[in-house]
């Protein structure tokens, strides 16, 4: 494979992780060994900045700065969940390359945004300008079917594993009162987030709380729903509920979403406050819920060290496979099938990506529908394991900031 | 002097905070260290257990449970918030005392549970029963006005505000979609714990997030509300608002309880979505809304060191005032007055606890009424400081579990 000389560019998509920071450390840090790359950028704010010409330059920025991206929450570079969607976008973005020399395209996002890095690629194809696009996963989702888990799942499980266990012993604690405690959880189509809160138990311990956890895989059915909390509350004194977001009836409708079809992403969610009614309704009791919200994807102070390695090792991937000739492919993480936990990259081309939704396997839910068997504690258990060392100043985590020095602009601006 | 010989029992009550296991600790390992206290009890689940009889043996726990408990949440003991009511009531826990020859009781609570303990006091001089009555206080809200601040409330602080500085990075990195971002934290009276929010403000940074805090001690204004969003989405695109569960208007009407007056304590909260609406309806733009509820008094795995050492502290002086003859009294914190933060113990009367809430000083909150000034985060920010070194296995915090070895009943058990 001949050497392509050039610059190389980031750009982030879609909702933050704890650890998507890490990813871009990774490419960073990679692209600086290898002589071939000259400058390496950011685009601001996703497509926003490839549209607007608005890059920074990533090398400026002191070695300080990029280490401390390992454990800073939040889309350093500003994300957008605005897409390319006219072809003159496309065209624009491709000029904005072509202006910059960008010769390397990493594209961090979701399974979804991938199909934006895609069609750049076929584009600079089809105009023979000499680009390679690589993509590095990201989702606390972890709905992405091609790649074993996707870097950010293991610190929102961690993450949530962590309060649950934290407030089920409070809420032990006065457990003669009747209390239902509900955690409502993110995942829209999936129960996997859902699902890492019961990681919480102990081993051996399957009556630890969370005592029922609903996902989306399984239709949600309002008297099952209370009897199951009748059975815990009979049994336990007090219950713990875990529900994602997405749940849904049976026929297919979510149970509960504010707001009417505008603006749905930002209203989603309501499910915490919609079990609250049914339990005081048909079951009775003291109700709190807990809406963990954003928490989940920013509580950096609590990733797994062992995700946001992954991340920062997906990052450093994707580069080593654009200097190795590779383009149009995503990064994966690759399981061994050793006992003990081992994790590879490898790359699927970008074809195979879209619109693969990965479910919780039917096989590693319980019978009653609202527990995991042992199938699952041993797919997420490794993904949590580890701490990030963050450093406190006055008491509080510091997170890095970008100097953020502007590119000069080579082009007039775009009128869209 | 005269050496006062016989048991010791601790009771515990009301809602758990980070830390209150770790004044139960302090109580544990200062009572061995005095040869005149023979056994060490304690209560289940508070005023419960004092009926009941049920008491176990915390000086047959190990070590290692006991220390475990310097960074477990919830309460050990469960606790209850139940009260002691109709004279016999009392009557009978003064027989259980008696019974088990308890002369030393420790009872940890907030302040009004400490009306309990000075009401058990009384009966027991009135009997000529020899018995030392010491309070330790606990409580996230810190509306305690006798004691400077409160065991529990630096823990909660230094979460929220590490919470709220996460989220907020998130929120900034998509700040171009004027997402309002909404947390809503506990504080049924007082702003102790919307105001400790402004902590994750970077010092010299008073635009920093978050940008508008609503205190229970100003009365909350819709219109006002509304106006404070919009020039916040104008200076900075996005916005986040931390508001105290208590609010209330210019009439004194809390502006959001869900429920009615059944089970209203329970019931409070909703804040956050009634200022969700207000946005939508007034001012327009993405919300999103994190409920922290329970988390922010079990978020043991982001304890305040300095809280958890006070805490502890508190537990052993509470042993050394009742051998040092003291009784009827509440330990209390007491800062030193140089500019370098020093915290001793103190002790207050019961008689002059009761009924005193303190508020947030008016002249701590600065005129926008949004936000707070150097003297606010001068008396806040030691309370944050330190972290607690939790131990980790297989990728969660671990937390004691006491044997809760029984004590044996010597009474009829009680009709109430």
């Amino acid at each position: 494979m001949a050497e392509l000389a050039g610059n190389c560019l980031i750009g982030q998509s879609g909702g933050p992780t704890a650890v998507v920071n890490a990813s871009v450390a990774g490419i960073v840090s990679e692209a600086l060994n290898h002589g071939c790359i000259e400058e390496v950028y950011g685009a601001l704010n996703g497509v926003q900045g490839l549209l607007g010409e608005d890059l920074i330059d990533l090398a400026a920025e002191s070695q300080q700065a990029i280490r401390g991206l390992r454990h800073t929450p939040g889309a350093a570079l500003g994300s957008s969940r605005a897409k390319l969607k006219k072809p003159q976008d496309f065209e624009r973005v491709l000029e904005v390359f072509k202006a910059h020399n960008i010769r390397y395209y990493f594209h961090i996002g979701d399974g979804e945004s991938q199909d934006t890095a895609a069609k750049l690629a076929e584009l600079a194809n089809a105009q023979n300008y000499d680009l390679r696009v690589i993509g590095v996963p990201k989702t606390i989702d972890n709905d992405l079917s091609v790649t074993d888990h996707c870097p950010g799942y293991g610190s929102a499980a961690k993450f949530i594993a962590t309060t649950v266990r934290e407030l089920a012993i409070d809420a032990d604690a006065t457990a003669q009162n009747d209390i239902v405690t509900i955690v409502e959880v993110m995942g829209r189509n999936t129960g996997w987030l859902a699902a890492a809160a019961t990681l919480a138990k102990r081993r051996d311990h399957p009556n630890d709380p969370p005592h029922l956890v609903y996902l989306p895989e399984k239709p949600f059915d309002s008297a099952k729903f209370a009897d199951d909390v009748r059975r815990i509350l009979k049994r336990e004194k007090h219950c713990v509920v875990v529900a994602g977001e997405g749940l849904v009836d049976k026929d297919g409708n979510y149970v509960a979403v504010e707001g009417g079809e505008a603006g749905a992403a930002a209203h989603f969610g309501g499910v915490g406050e919609h079990l609250r009614e049914l339990v005081e309704t048909q079951v009775g009791g003291n109700v709190r819920v807990v809406r963990l919200g954003v928490t989940q994807r920013s509580a950096a102070h609590l990733a797994s060290k062992t995700d946001a390695d992954e991340a920062f090792l997906a990052g450093q991937a994707a580069v080593k496979a654009a200097i190795d000739g590779e383009s149009e492919k995503m990064v994966t993480l690759v399981r061994g099938d050793t006992d003990q936990y081992t994790c590879e990259t490898s790359l699927v081309a970008f074809s195979e990506i879209v619109g693969n939704t990965k479910k919780l396997p039917g096989e590693w839910i319980n019978e009653d529908g609202v527990s995991l068997n042992f199938q699952f504690y041993r797919y997420a258990t490794p993904l949590i394991q580890g701490e990030v060392t963050l450093p406190y100043d006055n008491g509080l985590p510091t997170f890095a900031r970008l100097a953020a020095e502007s590119v000069d602009k080579q082009l007039p601006a775009y009128e869209g």
